[in-house]
């Protein structure tokens, strides 16, 4: 625990969730309750790697919104069974301290720079926001 | 350095990008490129408590997968606007190494007793697998 103990409180409940994970999964849920943001976005022009591209240059620059704990970016894997969504051109996974670190988020000046330069890309975008249980 | 290369190598990837997220977002994309399964599920008694649980509960034991990484199990956030999508009743999100390491957790013996045991909760599920860009 010492070598966790040096790093900050917000890469802790991370670190320790993610620790816990790997050595009993089942404990994980006793760490801090993350909130995921998960965010699918469907392009109007679904076969443009340059839009796509575009779309990801904006989310690397949308990542340094200082609330966000942790960010992934994705593309569709290469798995392909009926129940799965492979439409989507680009995955945006944010993990928040709680709902009012993602309100932040929603509101800061870089989101909505965001939204403002790079919203034309899309023609549809899912959210899921998920509390941990 | 020296802590983190004190951990496993498999925690170390994701301490390495949660800390890269905090400290320097734009940098977490050097990082071990993290294969994300995200789960939906919508259960055929929405509105019972009861099997909510029981599918955590079977969520909970499926956790020991030993090829995750990292799992959050999440109810939908309390976050409402029309492109956020509220219908599900639990979230099931997994960090996997790569591809393989999900294929493995889809053929595990825990993870086909678990979809013997618990499927006959859930009315629909939609899956999301996002490749780390």
């Amino acid at each position: 625990m010492k070598k966790v103990r040096r790093r900050s409180f917000l890469t802790q409940a991370v670190v320790a969730t993610a620790a816990t994970a790997v050595a009993t999964p089942s404990l994980a849920n006793t760490a801090k309750k993350i909130f995921i943001h998960h965010v699918y976005f469907w392009l109007k022009n679904p076969s443009s790697e340059a839009d796509k591209n575009k779309l990801i240059e904006g989310l690397t620059a949308l990542s340094k919104v200082p609330t966000i704990r942790f960010h992934h970016i994705g593309v569709p894997a290469s798995t392909n069974r009926s129940v799965i969504e492979r439409g989507y051109a680009v995955s945006w996974m944010l993990f928040f301290d709680n709902l009012e670190e993602e309100e932040v988020y929603q509101k800061h000046p870089i989101h909505l720079k965001f939204v403002e330069d790079y919203s034309h890309l899309w023609e549809k975008v899912i959210v899921y926001d998920s509390v941990q249980v």
